[in-house]
């Protein structure tokens, strides 16, 4: 098939080669003209035969927002978008009603699989109409990995696609989480000597091996005790948007809402909640609460 | 290798099947005198060829105990003991102390993969000195799987084999967790109208792709909602003692233990705690509180 | 001064009485015409002297906001509308937009007491401009306690004083899990003999007195282990709203959100993620689950 | 009555005025000869009448159990020691049993009140037989708060009175981290300008009016933001002991957990678990990771 690519950063610019070693045609547009095909988003929509497909890859919010706009009105009746970055289930909603009027059809795409896709294929989550869907069709099976999974049409209402992509990361941050606390444990007693062999030890007959696992297996053996790594995790929009949905819901989240909260606490150089709880156990005790220290001190 | 083998159960029938499979000798000595080879444990440690080695796979905690008090006053010096069952760490410090006092050695070895260890291979992390671990290793070699993972000596100390796998077994709860929350998000909105495709599709080309993730998706496609199944689970010793060995090391365990907590709620048919919030309620703001409900009624 | 005061609730009714006990005039609309004084929003802006103050106390999102959208087309110029239900802060940026844009004044304003208010006063939390803040301010001191403490004017910004109320009660149902959980344990241990004696000991001299222990002791006294009381609690909005504001500032809110989410687990008759842990244990490892219960049955 | 009262600390000494001030002779005896009445446990034995009661005021864990054992041997059949420290409830156990293989009586109080106890009395919880717990009830008496509140005998069995102390610690801890996230959430936002006077305003009239609340209002007045105070907390073994009770006796326990974990975390420099985060997404996302800085240096 014929398909408009707009965004051709690390995600992007592998998804056109490998739509292109399945032998479709894709052009590709993105601001920097080295890596573009079309010299604007006009120009890369006057290439495309009619009915149209644009996938659309650029930052969630805003800029998917802007792109949606846009291609609104240089896209005809019949047309298609695809919203394959990692917007909010709720902006799909938005998005294909401003498209529906003007008949532009909409499908949303949650896509995983990192750098290691252009290799192994995404997994692929989508949300939209069958009829809409189908005509992306061809698209998603050369993306897709070459099993029998790793493709889901996952509801018919625009968002399903993002929000099984989201409920997606909200359990990968769990159970990178869970692989965590235990790595913690087994480096913090003096019992267990060698923690990069057990986690290796692991990644066959166990209950607990998975990808994740044999990631955390490379990452061991290229620094047995992390000491290169800072213990920093930013988050991306899903995991907080999981808790949400959960919230909305009454949905129990307790531990992917702790693994959430774990990073945000992993990016503050001092907890205000625990200055509080220092100024209390100051005030009733007589406990010694440390003063602050000194900035690039040490707080611990 | 002659190798002794007490306790014929699910786990160690089939060990014993794969023991014999990859050519060894085993005289396996159950209660039940239908699944076993000797008459009492004296009689097979009678049938084994000194220095001899035998390996214990009865329940932790008091039998396992027992059973190494009896071995203790049946082997001789330069003897060996395994204990390949679910015991806490501690136990095995104490013991490895009452063997040694007799100049028997001892291995700890916890041991991972259920009902498909048979035909897979099983995941072995043990604990003993360099020598003693040697004198088990043709056994760990035809137990283990085939690839390069699934065994590891994590430590010379007793203790050192059963703390990793109760580390493992700490983070098989967390994980488990992790994927039955998304599940219950899934369940719990309409916009993705197909789970048990969605979990389906994340087999391959995802982050969270797992062995547990692949029998999640086995139980979803025998029943969809998990109709036929209760919300409830038992929890193992080793989750317990995974929480209490991180408060004994300060270490924050915070998704483990939630997965913890999850099982304990799930066996209550009513919540002390959460009659209390409501005894609360009902006091400052004459908030509704239901009456309990008549036996066998609906809380909810 | 003269004041309109839109619902006459259990909450409303008994602010109308504690304002007249001040000497104020308060001109009450209800819709149901035995609690009113106004036969309808009209006739009670109609008695009340420019520049007027009217009070909303009807139930948040869409009863307040219509209230005020009717407000806004009754009201002139100069005349001020407050908000003292429990309304999320976002509500109250747009509403005060709303009236802005007729020149009409608006104070949010989270009100904390309950049944026990009309007595002992009401905790009042405000929002809005210095000027606005002083026309309400006589039935601002009608309202709150006696002492010095009680009200706040919480920030300028519409919103501010729902705001702070909304962390209060997030914090609340924090404390108040943290009581329910230690009377769950001290119920389970035989140990300790009498409950409610414990309780009732920690009023005095402990850390940990406060009024909810107060009212938790009360309760206990009327019923010692809560039989007559289901455990099950409700939640309001504002727990949500903490949760989402937490997430929306990368703040950690374990206790919090860990409180709220057991009161969504004490709703379930049935958890679908414990399901789904059942239905991973049983694939894995032969353990018995429990099939589900017959209807009215006993699941644990 | 006539007591002796081993160890001379902070909370000893002020203890010491206290039951002086009811008129009560103690003796007290403290390694420091500058406050001790005595020249050695022999001595303050010796200038007490029999039978003798003996409070044990010193750090939990061995030095009690030194004393206890020491005592052991002065003192004589229908004597009674009284362990007021904060001894482990399991502790309790064994020194009643080795005090009564002597005949000698044993009684456990769990003691709170920190500094203030002196003014206002401490709250005391107690574990004995009823003859035990009647021999020490004037010194309880002068020791408790005025009004009807601040003692308890929690029950017969020895360690009844450790463990209610415990759990009140356990809710403590909870209780703390409430507030400190309601904290640390109302410092990020903007739009509550003014913190203090929010948690000051609540000390009348809400529903979390507490004294934990009036502490930290007082803090908060001396450091607004409290930035002379450093956001690390120390942990006392009875919060652990609480969560390890729980887990004995398969309760959840969120909270008291949580805010036992936050303040773990709030003393590392860096955390292991964030690390072994940080690695996977590297490895799976070519995620930007911090490498970690330089001692001293800035790592978020």
């Amino acid at each position: 098939m014929e398909i408009g690519l707009v965004g051709l950063g690390k995600m992007g610019g592998n998804m056109r080669t490998r739509l292109r070693d399945a032998g479709h045609t894709v052009v590709g547009y993105d601001r920097n003209a080295e890596l573009s095909d079309a010299s604007s988003l006009e120009d890369m929509v006057g290439k495309l035969p009619a009915p149209r497909v644009v996938w659309v890859m650029v930052p969630a919010g805003d800029p998917t927002r802007e792109t949606v706009r846009t291609l609104r009105d240089l896209l005809d009746e019949g047309d298609l978008v695809v919203d394959g970055g990692n917007s909010r289930w709720t902006d799909d909603q938005e998005n294909a009603a401003l498209l529906a009027e003007r008949g532009i059809g909409f499908v949303d795409c949650g896509v995983s699989g990192g750098v290691w896709g252009l290799k192994n294929g995404y997994a692929l989550m989508c949300g939209g109409s069958a009829e809409d869907v189908a005509k992306v069709q061809p698209a998603f099976d050369a993306l897709k990995p070459e099993g029998d999974s790793g493709f889901v049409h996952a509801g018919r209402a625009p968002g399903a696609g993002h929000f099984a992509k989201m409920v997606h990361n909200g359990i990968e941050y769990a159970i990178m989480q869970s692989y965590a606390e235990g790595f913690e444990l087994l480096e913090k007693v003096d019992l267990v000597e060698n923690v990069t062999e057990v986690f290796d030890s692991w990644r066959e007959g166990t209950v607990i091996r998975s990808w994740l696992l044999d990631l955390l297996v490379e990452a061991l053996k290229e620094d047995t005790h992390l000491d290169q790594i800072a213990g920093y995790a930013e988050d991306s929009g899903e995991g907080r948007w999981t808790v949400e949905a959960a919230i909305d819901h009454a949905v129990p989240l307790n531990v992917i809402a702790a693994s959430l909260f774990a990073r945000f606490t992993s990016r503050q150089e001092e907890s205000p909640a625990m200055k509080a709880i220092a100024a209390m156990r100051n005030q009733f005790g007589g406990h010694a609460t440390r003063t602050a220290p000194p900035p690039g001190g040490d707080a611990s």
